[in-house]
Parts: structure tokens; C-alpha cells; sequence
């Protein structure tokens, strides 16, 4: 078996064989492939595709690349969630509480932000003394003590989808369904959760444009984990605009515990949705009671105090959690309606874009982070303004604040007709099937 | 621009302007452009193809990457031939003297064997002191004085396309009509001729498998070089089984002798069609003026004589050609006929391949050459054979030589019944469009 017979086949659209799939990614992941070689491979495949059986061995050489997190000692249902990224999107911040105090085990490992899009492990960076680094056995331990823990990936977790990510991103291979699939499942498959909920977005802050194509992705990635053994459901849902108002790092921690304290917005709702089909997946609970589940974790306060136990769990000062006006805000400017009418769509990633300029973002890996700065909309799709009303509340130390003030207005499309209605949600994919909202 | 943009373009079945074209290909000689993006699209190329307008504009970029011969000093027409390689294509031996004696220049560099195709350069140097690395000056004055001259490629024509194809031939990139159009023509245009007929072979010895493949890279090779320009044409022809009854380095040489004085086989009837064919486009002749002339040279004698002077002058020892029994050859063996019928194909390739185990070719690029080794074949397709019938001659000095004959006994198949004829030709292809054999 050579690594020229392998690109062949793919070049002329034949099914790769599992050895021949653990052949290149190990070959990649030691170094005996070179570059040139994988990049050729993967643009093949990017053209040619690869079935679910070819997906799911790719992800599974990739996921025995490195570490496979093993949660069976504690004992009970271990859910993950996983969204595909986008402006806003914190709900992982009030899901670990909420889900913890449903009765399973929240033990996730999330990313940093870089360039429009923020990271997890950076938001609750900015809670003083947060520790994103706790050791393999103070992970395992702060989830069996308080149901949930929040850290920053292992670095030997799939490392041959670091090392192909790398690739991909500077050979034009990036946006291929069954690459992203496999890049996204072998982590996930890595990370010992037996119950699996993918946020898959669409739209202008989110990597699939179009929903048609994040359902294929979404259906994929269900069918891999299906085949994995994994309970796995993947919500299609909108990011045509931020999924919060609040967006920034310190900010957003703020956002949350008003979605704890019960704050019905958008938040909220895309929130509830990912745990009731997340509480449904895993057979303990029907959609119906996992509502109930889910509004007396919020009514009763435990939510919020979970999510203090898990800071203060984690070495951060809860009293943020409790009080968060304690939260050190930048400078208030407003970027203002230049039109009266309607707000009909935003450039999503462009309000990332914007508080990445402001220095609530990084455009490398090795760049610091103001926690402070951020944006807070006053307005989304749909809202009705007259010219001059602030649309846009941005939170700034002096730094990028005209270009942020330009991209938040740009961004904002305002027209004279009332748009349609953006549902948060599009489909439901399981192994029973698509179910459309 | 950058190379990553170029990549989405050209993955998106985009068309790719001129600067990209310039831009990628210069990037990539000067070493800007790493292997990797190259690569991936190299295949992106290969799936999504190229227009006749992004081939032209590739071509000349590569042909541009290096020197670009002038040849217009010498007055005169000046022709070149390229084939695509085969077993036993030796036709450039007898058709540089039959041109020069047509009144036209022929100022050839031609190539070295792997593999299982042999190479006109290798086939000279079997000529005692024949010198096939002339310097530019005296290569023009041997053209000027004898009318034609057949040296090495020199190290500076179209490096962009060494540099290229060694990425090619290790990533699965080779087999893509535009690219090897692109190869080619840079090569040819870079050369100097003012007329060139290329000779695209199909079939089991040759690059192509298809007739109607060849015609393919053919049309779109003509349509590059007219659009350079050029007085061009292509000849598709057979090359299901050696085109010389004989293969190897000394053993061609004595088989164009053969032709020279006269002898009318497959070679003699190929090298005849790419005269005529050549010699009317450059407009100086008619076909049937062109195929007085080409008889009167080789009856007359003048085109044995013109190869012995163009030996000379390039400071072989032209005894050789005027007594060709003076070369050296290998202690002679035979395959024979395992049954009885028609011989009804040929793995030509594995003809090749014999002569290769025989020491006459090269595995690797800096391997020895036997000179003396070869075949001759005995039969061609449609021959009658009985069973022990001898087959084919092998010349040998012991290496190689079981592996040779089990390769040439299972290349030749015997049927029981007579096949259907094997025209020499099967299409020629020129600016007025294609006519069929």
C-alpha cells in the first residue's frame, strides 16, 4: 500500500478501505506522509467526497490518534454539546449548570476564540482565578462532586486533527462535509461523553451559509456517531445574527446570569431547546419532562447556584456569579440607526469582527484578550427603529473603537418592510430521522 | 492574490485570469509557493479541469520560466516532431535526416528513457563518441551546416515544468489532459520551431489508453500552440505493440538503418505518415509533393548518408550507420509460442519493461545503460504462429534475462482467431479540425 495508490482512488471517486484510510492518517500523524501528499489527498476527497462508512473509519483513526477520555467511574449519563461556532454563543456557560442539576454529568472540554468568533474557555477566563487548566484527576473530580466542569482541550486529544486543521487551512480543503464531520467527531468521540447534542449553525456568523447545508453536515455527523455507539442528536439552528445580545468576554458571563435569573430572550430559548433534546437523548427523559426539569432548575435558583459551585469548583471567585455588576466594564459609546425602518439582517460575523477590534478577540493565537470589552445590541431581526435610536452599545478601553463602530453599522441592514420571522431553530436530526421545526 | 484564493477558485470550477496563472506558476519555480498548496491544486486542476485559454496562459508561464531558443538566424523552416513515448519509437533517428533532405531544419532535443519507454538520446550514445550534450553554438552551426542535429534538453528549458512534474509524479497529479498539455507545449514552444507535429500514441505501450483519449489531449495541445502561434498538427497513432520490431539502444539504430535503405515495416510506414504530415504544414510542400520528396530521399540514399553526417558532426563514428553489423550485440535467446493461432495483442509496456530487466533501461534516473541488450520481435498483431514458432529474439549478457522472456511471453496473447487490422494511424488533428484514419 502506497500513499500515491491511495490518492489515486479517491482521484477516480473509488471507496478507500479502512486500512487504507488508518494508512494516511497515521502516515500523516507520524510524519512518514509528507504534506504535499495529504494536501493533494485531501482536495480529492474535498471534490470527490467519502462515504459515511469512509467518514466514520477516518474519524475513528483520527479519534486513536491520541487520548480517549474514559467517564465510566462516575457512574451515571455523561452528556457533551458541541456547537459549530459562531457571535454570542454561550450556552454552553448556562447548560452545564442547568444539565447538572437534571441528574447528568456535564465533563466538557472547550476551545479558545480566534479571529470573529469567541471561545468558551476565554468568557470564563474573565471570572478571576477561573482555572481552565485543571489536571486529568481535579476534571474528573469536580464533575463528580458538582455534576459539571468546563476546561480548555488536552492537548492530546485527536492530534492528528490538529496537525490535518493545520493543512486544510492554508491548501483551500477546509469546507468539505465529510472533513469537517470527521474533524469535529473524532474529538467529540475522544472526550467520553455517551450522549452527544451538536449545535450545528447556519448564516452569516456561522461556517455553513446556507441551512440545506448545515442539515447534510448535521445528518453526517449523527449518522458517524450513530455508528460509534454514541446517543447523538444535532439541532440545526440559526446564527444569522449574534445568539446573544451581549458579546464579549465579561460581557457575555453577564448575559448568562440573566439567562439563570430566568431572562426569557433569545438566549434563553436556543438554551432550553439544546437541553430538552439533549435530556430527551438520553432515554432518562421525555421532551416533556425534561421541560419541567429544565424550568424548575431556572425557578427554583439551583441553576445559578450551580454554576457558582462550579466557578468556585474551579478556583474562580463566585461572587461574580452572584454579583456580576462586579464584572469591570470598558467606556459606553452607541453606534445609532442611520435610517428609520426595520432591522432586516446583520453581517453576524462582522459584530464579532467588530469586538475582536475593540481587543475582545484574538487575530493569532498568541494574542491577549481584553475580558472588558464587548457590545451589547439593542436591537435584532425584526425590531423596528427610528433614525438616531441606538442599535449597538459598545464597550471599549479606546482601542478599535471607530472601526468597530463602522463594521457594527455596516453590519445592520435597516429597510422599510418587516422581515420574516427567524425561527431559532430549523431541524432536529437523530437516528429516527429529521424532524423540521 | 494569494495562493489559497487561487485554490477556492479553482475548487469552485472557476476560470483562473492570466495573473493568477503567472502568479502561481512563477510562486511555485521560485520556491514562494510551498509543495503543499501546490499540490492540492494540482488537483483541483486534474478534477476540474482547465480551459484552452488557462492551458495557453499555463503553458506560457512555464515556457517563460526558463530560456526560449531563437533559431530564426538559421533562415529556414524549422521543424519539430514530439511523440509521446512508446517501445521502439526510434522514428526521430530517420526522420531528422529524411527532413534535412526535405529542405527543412530539424534542431531536436530530445529525452532520456525510464522505465519502460526508451530515449532517443540513450539510442544515440550507443554510437561510439556521439556527442549529445553540443553546446548552444555548435548545436546551431551542426543544424545550419547538415540541416539537422538531435542533442539532450538543456537544463534551463521550462524548469517550471521539472519542478512541477516531479510534484506530479508523486501525488497522484500525472494523468490530467490539461497539465500534460501544459508540460509538453512549454517544452516544444520554448525549442524554437516554427512547425511541430506531435505524435500522440494510445494503447498498451503508450501514456494514453484510448484512441478517442489521445485525440482529446491532442486537439488541445494543437489549440495551445496555434494560439501560440505555431504551424501545428498531431498525428493519433497505434501503439498497442512496439513500433519497431526491434527494441533496445544499439539494436533501434540498426533497425533505422533498415528503414533508410529502404525496408518497408510498421516504422517505415509511421516515420513516412509524420513526414508527409509535417512537411505539408509547413506549407513548402502538398502531401504529394511531400511524399516525392520523402521517397527520392531515402531511394536515392541521401537520408542513410545525411544520418552518417550528422553522426559525424556531432562526433560519433559514422561507420557505425554505414555498417551497422560493426554494433556490439547481447548473446541471443528466444521466446516461442506457447500455442498456436493469431497473435492478438501486446502488453507493449511489458515489451519495454523486458528490455529494462535486460539491463537496457533504467529503473532510476542515474542507472547504466546496456547498449547492447534488446529484442527483436518476430511477430506483430494478426501474425500466424504455431506452437514453439519463435516469437521474439532476446540479445542479452545474462542479467535479467528469465524475468525478460516470462514478461514478453505473457505480453503476447495467441488467439484462435485473427484479429481485426491495426491501422498505423487513427487520426490527425490540426487547425482545420480532425480527420479520421
Amino acid at each position: 500500500m502506497t500513499i500515491i495508490d491511495i490518492i489515486e482512488k479517491k482521484k477516480n471517486k473509488a471507496e478507500l478501505t479502512t486500512d487504507e484510510i488508518n494508512f494516511f492518517v497515521n502516515g500523516f500523524t507520524d510524519g512518514s506522509i509528507p504534506d504535499y501528499q495529504m494536501s493533494a489527498l485531501l482536495m480529492a476527497i474535498l471534490l470527490n467526497g467519502m462515504t459515511d462508512r469512509e467518514t466514520f473509519d477516518m474519524t475513528n483513526a483520527m479519534l486513536h490518534s491520541g487520548d480517549v477520555v474514559d467517564m465510566s467511574a462516575l457512574g451515571g449519563v455523561v452528556v457533551d454539546k458541541h456547537s459549530t461556532g459562531g457571535i454570542g454563543d454561550s450556552t454552553t456557560l448556562a447548560l452545564a449548570p442547568i444539565l447538572a442539576c437534571c441528574d447528568v454529568f456535564v465533563a466538557k472540554m472547550s476551545g479558545r476564540g480566534l479571529g470573529f468568533t469567541g471561545g468558551t474557555i476565554d468568557k470564563l477566563e474573565s471570572i478571576p482565578h477561573f482555572d481552565t487548566a485543571l489536571s486529568d484527576k481535579e476534571f474528573f473530580d469536580v464533575v463528580k462532586r458538582v455534576g459539571c466542569a468546563v476546561i480548555g482541550q488536552t492537548a492530546n486529544l485527536a492530534p492528528a486533527d490538529k496537525k490535518l486543521y493545520a493543512l486544510r487551512d492554508v491548501t483551500g480543503t477546509v469546507n468539505s462535509i465529510p472533513l469537517i464531520c470527521a474533524s469535529i467527531m473524532s474529538k467529540k468521540l475522544a472526550s467520553g461523553a455517551d450522549t452527544i447534542l451538536l449545535d450545528v449553525k447556519y448564516g452569516s456568523g456561522a461556517f455553513m451559509p446556507t441551512p440545506e447545508l448545515a442539515l447534510e453536515l448535521a445528518t453526517k455527523m449523527v449518522a458517524i456517531g450513530t455508528l460509534a455507539g454514541k446517543n447523538i442528536g444535532a439541532l440545526i439552528t440559526d446564527m444569522q445574527q449574534p445568539l446573544s445580545d451581549h458579546v464579549g468576554n465579561s460581557l457575555e458571563i453577564i448575559g448568562i446570569v440573566d439567562v439563570l435569573r430566568g431572562k426569557k430572550n433569545r438566549l434563553y430559548y436556543e438554551i432550553r431547546e439544546v437541553a430538552l433534546r439533549l435530556l430527551a437523548l438520553t432515554g432518562k427523559y421525555t421532551l416533556e419532562t425534561a421541560e419541567i426539569a429544565f424550568q424548575d432548575a431556572i425557578d427554583s435558583g439551583s441553576a445559578l447556584n450551580k454554576f457558582a459551585e462550579m466557578v468556585k469548583a474551579q478556583h474562580g471567585d463566585e461572587s461574580y456569579i452572584l454579583h456580576p455588576e462586579k464584572f469591570e466594564i470598558g467606556r459606553r459609546d452607541v453606534v445609532v440607526a442611520e435610517q428609520s425602518g426595520y432591522v432586516s439582517g446583520m453581517v453576524a460575523a462582522d459584530i464579532g469582527r467588530a469586538v475582536t477590534h475593540l481587543g475582545g478577540g484574538r487575530m493569532q493565537k498568541t494574542d491577549a484578550i481584553d475580558f472588558s470589552v464587548g457590545v451589547i445590541m439593542k436591537v435584532a431581526i425584526g425590531s423596528k427603529v427610528k433614525a438616531g435610536d441606538p442599535i449597538c452599545e459598545v464597550y471599549h478601553n479606546g482601542k478599535g473603537l471607530d472601526e468597530a463602530k463602522r463594521l457594527i453599522s455596516n453590519a445592520v441592514t435597516i429597510s422599510k418592510n418587516k422581515p420574516a420571522e427567524h425561527k431559532i431553530a430549523y431541524a432536529f436530526v437523530s437516528r429516527d430521522g429529521v424532524e423540521m421545526y
